[in-house]
């Protein structure tokens, strides 16, 4: 319904909605503990390009989901993603002090505050994926489908394998697999909850999906190593060179600079061969894919 | 099944089997990133009095539920109190050494495992409610509650009005607010999440084991406070006196010893009438209210 729109103007549109919606999904700051919640808010929105809302609104666009589910898988995969960011940015993990260009939780509350609100941030995701409209079943599977790519075996164990490997020369093999973690699996998670959100889906779109979501969750991952490398903090909202700095193997150290941008335009068009099976409704999903990887920041 | 058996031997039981399934339901020790899930099973695993799981089964034996749909709620429950543990005992929070005569997750592995591991038990507990036999509903409904007792205006909510409490002097009706979300609210999860494994509650059912579980939940953390003001480090597993020493309120502070003992049994007693239209089927459920009470540790 939206498919002439331009990219950009069909973006903003989602990332309004989507501060509607996280505004309403997020536990009201009148309500106690006040300010936990207001830590919380603060966490959440007023940030952030909503990269992964933008595939979960990009794969329901394909299979014409239903809005009220399709906003709410939306909203938990963001949620979750803000937690992550909240605990990364931890003294005891990579000791941030900025984000999006605002001061970190931690930073602008106190450690406790930052904890527990990663903590509830987690638990709110999986609540609004449990209530609002649809069959039981669908809601049931978005739950599992976001659990599995979060979890141990997904972004929370990347995370981990990511924490062990500062300082060692990881292969690039080792290094693609913490990122197919780390990052990967939530953009997967998106792109999938979008399409679930409209249908049950078939082996072949599965797959198609699979493979789209693989080659934006590489080529995420080699960009922001690009941008961490040449770009400056002011651009960027958060400390720039501070995987070089903490001696992090990325793509930029192990391939160099040009060979990553290739590495990044591959992944691009992998991304856009893998829809040729949905034709014109995967138009979103192309324009992520081109737009992950012209990103500057 | 049981009925005819003795609690003590009906828990013990109840401990064994939760022991072998929440081995079965972690991530394996052997699958990547194996540090961190060899630290989920640290903190899970071998240690607790498994009250939360006790709760369950004896509310599923009240209505028959069927088994597996069950062992999935207790352990559930058991990991998001798991989890629970491991980020209160970091230093940002309690800074706590010891825990069920172990050596904290933060003090066994560090600081950032510890925060892992909390934030990987949560999601694990999402992901065992959402797979496993039983219709979609169901599980929802489980996923669901969970969720709400267990994020910000549940358990983690009551955790922040805690940090927030300390060093001020608490009114008994703040006290009780606190803890009613701190630790009653995953308490009476517990309850219900047995029971819904079994069937759909009627209005009246709802209201009995709500009325128990308010009961429990209370009589759970006067004594506590008891226990902590009167046993020793060695007996509780965990540093006694601490609350004392962090200038926390506690029931004993505020009523003083024997008014908080006389509260406990006044709470036991009304435990015990709330499931009066159960009858025998509730046997479990009383017995769990007397060892909350009659506990020495």
């Amino acid at each position: 319904m939206t498919a002439g729109m331009p990219f950009s103007d069909w973006s903003k549109g989602v990332q309004a909605l989507m501060e509607v919606a996280l505004s309403t999904l997020l536990p009201a700051m009148e309500k106690t503990p006040q300010r936990l919640h207001e830590a919380m808010r603060y966490a959440v929105l007023d940030g952030g390009k909503r990269v992964r809302p933008l595939l979960v609104f990009a794969a329901a666009d394909v299979f014409d989901a239903p809005r009220d589910i399709t906003v709410r898988g939306a909203a938990a995969v963001e949620m979750i993603h803000a937690y992550s960011l909240v605990h990364d940015d931890m003294p005891c993990m990579d000791d941030d002090e900025l984000r999006r260009g605002k001061p970190t939780v931690h930073i602008k509350y106190d450690e406790a505050t930052a904890l527990l609100v990663g903590d509830a941030l987690q638990t709110q995701a999986f609540l609004v994926l449990s209530e609002g409209e649809g069959e039981s079943a669908r809601k049931l599977a978005m739950v599992r489908l976001l659990a599995d790519a979060s979890g141990s075996l997904g972004m929370c164990g990347g995370q981990a394998i990511d924490l062990e490997s500062v300082g060692e020369k990881l292969k690039l093999a080792e290094l693609e697999q913490m990122h197919r973690m780390k990052t990967g699996a939530l953009l997967r998670a998106s792109v999938l909850l979008g399409a679930l959100s409209g249908k049950e889906l078939s082996e072949a779109e599965s797959k198609a999906l699979d493979a789209y979501a693989k080659a934006i969750g590489l080529a995420f991952q080699v960009v922001d190593d690009i941008l961490d490398a040449t770009a400056d903090s002011a651009t960027l909202g958060k400390t720039a060179g501070k995987d070089a700095a903490d001696d992090k193997p990325t793509y930029v150290s192990i391939l160099g600079l040009d060979a990553s941008r290739e590495l990044a335009e591959k992944l691009r068009h992998e991304a856009h061969d893998a829809l040729a099976m949905f034709g014109d409704k995967a138009q979103r999903l192309c324009e992520i894919a081109d737009l992950i990887v012209q990103r500057k920041m």
